[in-house]
Order: structure tokens, then C-alpha cells, then sequence
């Protein structure tokens, strides 16, 4: 059982630099998490295992984020019930327009969240995971808020 | 205060051919829920109206569907801190693909969760609400599990 | 165990309008076949079954035909070390663009010889297997090469 | 109430390196102008605010400048009936097309005059600017036909 | 000299069916226009004679639609200061992407406003040129207003 | 009058880096050619008079070339019966497919023999054109063999 | 030897409904043609033996068209050194665009002058054609001047 | 005669930069093998040549890379029966999608069966063409089972 709330998912190790976005995002608030590297295609048992057993050990909210023929957001969508989020991560030859494709465009009844393309998709695929989970949980409600409020301040009147 | 857990917008009565799959779908699963026209662009002072409130008259998710220059989804998710998620209805000369890039490709702080494009998104963007709203409400996360074994029966085991 | 040398596998019924023609090329060289409905996101647990037993079963080649978010090819090759021909099936919004990338864009370790998107595929993906079982069977080779001229011979001289 | 004719706005700090172009051509045509952030996403208030405020505090005409799934020029069209130019910022995935479609593909209704991708776009937003403020100001219009005249006039007869 | 203050101008009788979208939008506006036939490739002297005495013929705005390689709006822009707008006519094979590209991608100097493609882009440039003229003219102003106050008002509650 | 066959034009001193492979190509070829500055947008005056003039002058074949809403060769075709042959010079955010769609899409009537985007289209663009030019020239023809063997010969046997 | 000065020569039967507006517009303007069914995938020894034998056989402009992986025009251009001009006929799934980018994207040392995709591009190969030819035909070029005058002429003043 | 089974063929030099990895990918599966260049464009008879003898040659199957506008897989699938493979070399201008296109799109009765655009591309060439032989070969059957647990294997539990 574990005492993370969000499992942040990714196909490979070289996903990192996109997918850290989404764990320091939940970090900055305060959601327990967990990072884990799952390959539908090179561990396709490892992704079935942790797709089955997600709800019973105590993830409310499932990001995954995958490159070129990105199965993962899908495949685990397939086999919880739990909200999966995905992050197409940026591809070398289409700029992951051929991740995208491969993660939004579910078939009807099994759904998929799917953020931007990379690192913005990632910081997103927290704060959309954290407006779930804010729910049921009126102080991170407040964190988020404020986390919001943050960003809005820090918009300057005029570029420099 | 509305007595619906779900809201569906749509940026125009057109799209309600697309949307109204959102809406049986959520009536299928037995959640509380209310369609609405609100557009960003010919309406925009009720999307304001509608974002502003939208939590404290007890919405607790989003669904927003919009074609082309897809403003709503991504305008709505800027103005409130419930999970948002957004359906590209199919344009015409461009397919659904500038509805997608329109609610999918927001910047980082502003997240929208995005379904695929036309009927198979607004079917699934209501089954994502009700992953999420099942976190809280172990009715209906037994209602999803039924509703996705009954598909999952359904599939024959040989094409005819 | 089959006594099929070739599984045509599709992701839905509506998938057979392209994959019939897979079926029926490989009727036409006498090429033993079955025909199934294995879907990656409705019966995830029947593709895992299907793909791990395939060469067990006594399939040498597999033929997957998928549309939009299409994870079957690439999964069940996740899954086996049998040869795995995949058909982006037509799909409405993208036109199988999403079929197209979501099959031939696998990671390298994992590979899914791609044919053309829709009937042209299916039918293809057909012959490759005739060519790839004809490496040990001369007489289909045979059948290969016989059908194989029949089609330059059926070309006229001039359009009419 | 404002000095300047036009503002130029943008999404964030870094669409400035783009919309710099805007400015500097309004500054070479001595067009009293105005730079400022509004964020549609970050900052949906202020650009209410600006936008519903925009034609009484005499501005007469908006370039707005965005990235990616770029609502701000859209919907400050969608708050004034000013003329509102809009400038697709290069983005880093998709190169600026998520950025001209959300800017180009607006419904009937709600114009923006849409320019090109990047540096030339901002440019012509500015120029495009100068010809609308030309039709009530003779020596504008003097001094953009000779900014034309001048660039004609630069152009080399052979490559070197 | 025409008294007429916009030009809606196109490629072809075929383009006619999109282009009379403006029209009957400027019509409903009350301003004077003129609609006619100049192609770029079949008329280039026509366009050339067009173009350089549209100013002094008193038009104000060019509204100028095309299709496929649609040369039309950004040469009539560079043979005038008068700010011209652009719409791409839909296309048969390529959707009107072919059209937009060749109509927006302007280099630095010579701006198009451009519009959305189809009959929405040529409903808007009719309201972008009325945004242009009502900026000298307030009865101008106060119908456009109108029109547009009373397309928010036909926007119902609900979809039926 | 001049004394050269073919014309290398293109829109602007940043092209060159382009279209220099076709003057090179000619150069290598023997055929006379003469690369001159034409631009649509800021020199449509030099444009016409060049194109009307073309045949005049003594031209046979115009190579043209242009990089995003590139409508230099189409107006020139417009303008004279000579063969033109486009090229796409790549653009920066579209890569060239705006300069490639610009030129190929042309209306029935007035055609552009379009070579690929960039440095092989330039080179290509003068192959093409010394294959017209040989109808006429066998000594030209045989060195254009010529060339075509020498590249033959050059291609190795194995990788290094 | 053949007494047709224009092969045109197609991929199948399906093609003649485009390539027949080529072989219509070489009628037109009197210049001797035959056309061909010459397909590379079904009938490559027949295409060698064209092609190889084209300049022989008295051709002086070769026309192919074809569609999808369209690599008729490609390789029959590198087995001569006549001038070929490609059309791109419209593909189902991808419109085309998959034929343009087979034709148009030639590596530098084989050239194919490469039309708009579909009808269009058939009637503009034949005129290119016609254009090659007429430099050493007087009285072609002037037919064609006088089928371009009667184009023009037919461009009525105001749309109907 | 040959005495390896898998020939692996590219257009040009440049290509080898992405073909090595099929090449090392087959050393790795010690696949006899044996790397040529045979451009279709620039070699034409050279790759008749080599794909009408490469059955009797020994080979048993052809794994043939190309960019641009590659006709060589297709053509090579043309000559011969023997299961071809294509890998899309990453082009410069359109990232490879112009290869995709060319070699995926084959025309119903000629089969490629394609890879992902680039490296991954090349790899799973090799590992497609290792599937294909074990069906006869129950050692290699074993390495490439062995090579895939490794990749499993290796894939770590948590990013670093």
C-alpha cells in the first residue's frame, strides 16, 4: 500500500526531464507522490501490475507521460478506473504530434486527460491531478488557490 | 446553487450534437448534471459569470466543448480551480485539429484535460468526471466498474 | 491450439470493413487464418491472453488492425516475438493519421512492420505474411508469385 | 485615458522577443503605442479589464500576441469591437501552428486579423496598424508610403 | 471613383459562395462595397490596375479571398497602402490549408489580415473592415454594436 | 536582350543561400544564366517587368524561388508563357511546406514545375531546366548524360 | 517510335479521371500525345522499358501521375533525362498528400517538375508541357497564347 | 550467391548514419548480414539488379532505408518477393514525414512493411527481420527472447 496520492508514470528513464516537472509541481503542493518508470512496451507486465493494483494500493490520480507511439496513458486508462492524466512527451522526428495523437485520441469508454506537450503538459498534469484531489481537501484547495494567485501576481504590467 | 455535480458547456447549440453524448453518458452513470451554451466568444461576460461561481454554486467538474479557435475550455479553466476538461468538437475544414491544438495546448499554470476529438471525447470526458467523482462516492465507482464490464462483455470474440 | 498460421486481429466489429480484406487475401493464397476481436482498451486482459500465447497457440505471424489511438499492434508486440504486421485503420476525424503514428512510431526494441492506412493495409498486410511464411513453404511461394503476376497481367496498356 | 493609438499586448514576458518587432515598427512610424502583459490565462481579470475598457481609454486599434493554445487576441475580440491584430508566437513543439489556428480559426462574429508566425507577423501587425490609423491621417500615411518605398528600394538587383 | 468603401474582391466565380458571406454581412451593416472578379493568375493586369488605383478610387478596405496557392490578398497588399484582408477559400484537397498558409505566412513588410478559412473567415472580414471604418464613423459604430450585442442576446441558456 | 537562357529569380538576398545549388547546377552544365532579385511583395513593379518581358529578353526557362507565402513563381507564370519552375526555400517555422503549398497549388491554368523544398530543389531546378533546354541542344544533352552517369559512378558499393 | 510528342502515363485505370484533364488540355492545343497505364509497383519492367526507351521512341515531355507512395514520376525521371512533370492524384485517407510529398521530394540530381495535386495539376502538366514545346514551336506558342487570352477573357467583372 | 539472410540497403551514405543500427542490431542477433547502397534514383538498374536476384542471391529478407521522397523500399517490394522492411531516414525539411509517406503508403498488391521514422526505425528493422527468421530457427529464437528480456530487464524501477 502505498502513502502516495498520484503516481507519476513514464515509458523511460529519458522522460525524466519532462515528467520531474509534474513531481515538483506536486511537491510544491504538498501532494504525496510517487515517480516510477513503467514501459508498456518493454515492461508491458510491470505496467499491468501496477495498473491493476493502483486503486487497491492507494493512488487517487494516475500521471503518465510517453513519447512517439505512446501507449502507456492508454493501456494503464484501460485497466483502472482511477483518472489517468497523460503528458505526450516532445518526440525527435514529429515534435510529439505523434504522441499527442497516440494519447488523446481515445476510443469512447476508456478516457484519457491528455495536457500539452511537454514540460508545460507535465506541470499541468499536476495542477489538474491537485484540482481533483482539492476536492475532498479544502487545505490543498487552498494551496492550489494560492499557487494560482502566485502566478497571476507575478505577472508584470509591462515586458521588459 | 445547482444540485449538479457536473457541468456541460458548449460554445454553441451546433456542438450539442457532439456534447449531448457527455450528457447520456453522465445520466447512464446515475450523476447529477446540467447542460449549459455558454460562448467564450459571442458570450463572453456569462463564461465569466458561469467560471467565477461555477464552484460555489457546487459544480464540482467541468466539461467544455468548443470547435475551432477553441477558446472556452482553456478560458473557464483560467478563471476557476476545478478540473476542467475539455472536448475539440470536429471543425469543418480542419477536422477537430484546430479544436484539439485550441484546448490541448494550454501554457503551463492553466491545465485542461483533453479528450479526443468528436463523440468518442464528449462520451469519454464524462466517463473521466465520473473516475474523478468516484474517488469520493463508492456508488458510483461501482457503477463505472459495471458500466466498463458490461463493455468489456460485449466485445464478440469474432468479427461478423 | 490453432491450426491457423496467421491471427487477423482488430480492435472492434467496425474494424472489419478494412480487415475482411486481410482475410480474404489470405483466403485467396490458402493461407490458414482466423479472424478475432481482441481489443487493447475494452479487453486488455484478453489481448495480454491472446499475445503471450500466440506462438504457444501455433500463430506465426500476426496481423493487427487498430484506428485512432491505436494500441493493439504495438501491445500485442510487446507481448510476443512473432512478427507483428500492423493496418492503421481510417478513421473519422484524422483520417488514420492517428492510426498511422500510433503504430509506426514504436520505440526501438519493439517492432510493428506498418502497412498503408485502410483497405490498401489490410490487404498488404496480408501478402507480407504470405511473403514471410513462403520463406518455408515453396509452394506457397508459388501461390505468391502466381498472384503476384495475375495482378501485372490485369494491367492495361491503356486507360479506357 | 491613454496617448497611445495601438496596444501591444502579449501573453507573457517572453512573447516579447516577438512582439518587440510590433513596437519597433510603430515606433519607426512615430505611432503613439503602448506595450503591455495581459495573459489570458494568468491574468483573465486584467484583460477583461483592459479589453472592455480598451476603446474609452483611446486606443483604436490591439495587436495581441500569443503562443500555443493562444486565446488572449480571440477573446479581446470577443470584449471590444476594436480592430484586434493577432500574432502567432512561434511555440516549441508544434512551431507556432497551435498557435495560428487558436488565433486564425475564430467563428463568425468575432474577427481577428490574423499575421504571420514569429518576428515577420509582429512586424505586420504593426504595419497592418498603420494603414487602418493612415485612413484618418494623412501624414501617417505619407510616412508608410515611404517606409514602403524605402524597403522597395533596398532590394538589390542580383544576390551577392 | 467608387463610391463604395470596401472592395470584396476574389479569385473566381467559385469563390463567390464564400465570399458572399461578406457581402450580406457589410449589407446588414449598411456599408456601401463593391464585389468583384480579379485573379491574380487568369487577370494579373486586371489585379495590377486594381490594386493601384483602389486608393484613389476611394476604397478604404480590400477584402480579398482565394484558394490553393491564393496569391491574390498579399499581392493586392503589396500594390497598396489600404489595409487588405484576407479570407482562404476552402479547398478541395487540402482543406483550405493550402489557402491559409498562402495567405498568411507574409513576409515582414507586407501584412494580410487574415481570417479564418470558409465562411466564417469571410462573415469576419466583413466585421473586422466595419471595426476599421466605424473607428471614423459612430453610427457605424453604435450598429456594429448592435449586430454584435444582438448576436449575444440570440445565444440561448441551454442547447435544445 | 540577354544573353542568357535561364533566369534564377527569388524574393529576396537571404534565398541565395538556396539558390545558389542552381546556379551552380547551371554553371556546371554550361548553360547561360543570370540570377536576379525579384521580389513579389516588395518589388511587384520589377516583378511584372521582368516576367512581361521575359520572352522578350531572350529566356527560355525562369527558375524561381521563395520561401513562406511564396508567390513569386505563380505571378510570374501568370505573366509569361515560359516554363517556370519553382522553389521552396525553407521557412523557418513551417519549415517550407507554406513556401511548398504556395507554389504547387496553383489554379488550373497557370502551372509551376515545382522541385522540393530547399537545396535539392534548387539543384533540381536547373537539371530540369537543362533538360528542356537539351530538347533542343544535343551537346547539351550529352553533358547533361554526362552528369548523370559521373553521379552514378560515384555511389559506392557498401557504406563507411 | 511514336509520332506524340507528351507521354502521359498513369499508376492505374483509377487515375485516368484525373489524368484525362491532361490529356484533354495537350487536345486543346494540338500537340501529339498517348496515354499509358505504367504502373511502378505492379508492371517495374514496363516502366524500365518506357522509360529507358522514351527519348528513343521520339517523346519529348513525359506526364505521370499517381497516387499514394506515388513513385512513378520519381523513377521513371531517374531512368531518362526528358523532362517529367508529376501530377499527385488525390489519395482517400490522406488527400493527396501523401502523393505530393512521394513526387515533389526528389533528392538533388533527379528532377520532377511537380504539379498541384488532383484535376488542377493535370491540366497544368500539360500546359508546362506545352510551354517546354513551344519554345521551338512558333505556332504552338502562339495556340497557347491565345488558350491563355481566352482564359482571361473569360473572367467576368462581378461575381454572379 | 550470399551467404547472409539479411540484406540491409540504403540510398545514399548519409543514410548509414541511421542504417548502422539495424546493421549492429543484426551483429548483436548475429544475423549474417550485409550492408549495401543501391539508390533507386541514382542506381536504378543496380537496384533492379539487386532486387530481382536477391532470392536466388540467398537472401531471405531486404530491410531498405530512404528519406525524402524514398522510393527504394517500394520499388525493391516491386522486384521481389521476399519480405521487405522500410525504415523512414529523417529528412531535413519535413523530419522524415515526406519518408514516412512515400514508403508506408504502398498501393494494395505491393507490401512495405514500415518502422518508426529514424533509429528506432533501423533497430526494429533488424529486430522484425530476427522475428521473421526465428520462425525457422529456434537458436535465434532464443537470442532474440534473450535480447528482449534484457532490454526488460534493464529498465529501472524509479527515474534518476
Amino acid at each position: 500500500m502505498s502513502t502516495a496520492d498520484v503516481a507519476v508514470i513514464m515509458g523511460s528513464q529519458s522522460d525524466w526531464d519532462t515528467m520531474r516537472h509534474a513531481a515538483e509541481t506536486l511537491e510544491a503542493l504538498k501532494i504525496p507522490h510517487e515517480a516510477r518508470i513503467v514501459s508498456a512496451h518493454r515492461t508491458p507486465e510491470r505496467m499491468y501490475d501496477f495498473a491493476r493494483s493502483a486503486k487497491a494500493d492507494g493512488f487517487k490520480v494516475i500521471i503518465a507521460g510517453a513519447g512517439g507511439a505512446a501507449h502507456l496513458p492508454g493501456m494503464v486508462a484501460a485497466l483502472t478506473t482511477l483518472p489517468v492524466f497523460g503528458v505526450p512527451v516532445q518526440s525527435k522526428a514529429l515534435s510529439g504530434l505523434d504522441s499527442l495523437y497516440s494519447i488523446v485520441q481515445m476510443p469512447a469508454g476508456v478516457p484519457v486527460g491528455t495536457l500539452a506537450i511537454g514540460v508545460a503538459g507535465a506541470t499541468n498534469a499536476a495542477l489538474l491531478a491537485a484540482s481533483v484531489l482539492a476536492l475532498a481537501d479544502p487545505a490543498l484547495s487552498q494551496r492550489l488557490e494560492a499557487w494560482r494567485a502566485a502566478r497571476t501576481g507575478a505577472v508584470a504590467e509591462r515586458p521588459a
